[in-house]
């Protein structure tokens, strides 16, 4: 990405929102929820259905999203993505992935209703080595 | 607290639960909502409303309790507390706060619908040292 993409979509930490749920620094569970997710470019991609919690480190580990029509998938499949890879823009009030759209629909996911293998150390291996995600902190864990 | 009680009240790191949406080490920021909190009489005391989350490091900062009767309360107040200061017990489903419940009644609060002065380093100061939290991460990250 080139320095000015990167400048355009860092999280703007300084700039205050009118909506109180989401201040410069902490934002609430019930607002990342529904929460829109889009590519580097501003296209939607979806939205998080849901994001979930490390207990022992209270971190966020994963958001699991839910694509829409734009990557051609049918809806109903969730993915879990690592946590790390998601970028809020306070400016688009949504979240950003920078990952090219064959990685993302190729990703492994679940049906809507069930579950995947959470706390499985190869699922979240294989999750976190597919994204390339840098959270080592939670494979580490184990 | 006594040693027999502590090992009561310690989370429940191994053992499996029937809920995929929560396993030994990841629960679901829509299971964490509602969730029963308890005192470490297993009194029960209210409920998780929502929880704030560190935008950078992706931390849990505050869970925001609504309390029930047992208290003495009436519905409507809303308590900021630091996350740290709860643990979630797998057995009873339930989030124990180890808080004599006077200093829980008399915390600071706000009421349902609005908002307190979330990213005001003074305000979350107060609420770290009322409690007696160790989250200095937080407030350090100012």
């Amino acid at each position: 990405m080139c320095p000015a993409m990167v400048e355009n979509y860092m999280v703007q930490t300084v700039q205050p929102t009118s909506d109180t749920r989401e201040t410069s620094r902490l934002i609430s569970s019930k607002k990342v929820e529904g929460t829109s997710v889009e590519n580097t470019r501003g296209d939607n991609l979806g939205h998080i259905e849901e994001i979930m919690i490390d207990k022992v480190s209270g971190k966020v580990a994963y958001a699991v999203l839910n694509y829409g029509s734009f990557l051609g998938l049918m809806g109903g499949k969730l993915f879990a993505v690592p946590w790390d890879m998601l970028t809020y823009n306070t400016q688009r009030s949504a979240y950003v992935v920078d990952i090219a759209e064959d990685r993302l629909k190729n990703a492994p996911s679940f049906d809507a209703g069930t579950q995947p293998r959470w706390g499985d150390r190869d699922y979240d291996k294989q999750l976190h080595d597919y994204y390339g995600s840098r959270a080592d902190w939670y494979l580490s864990g184990y």
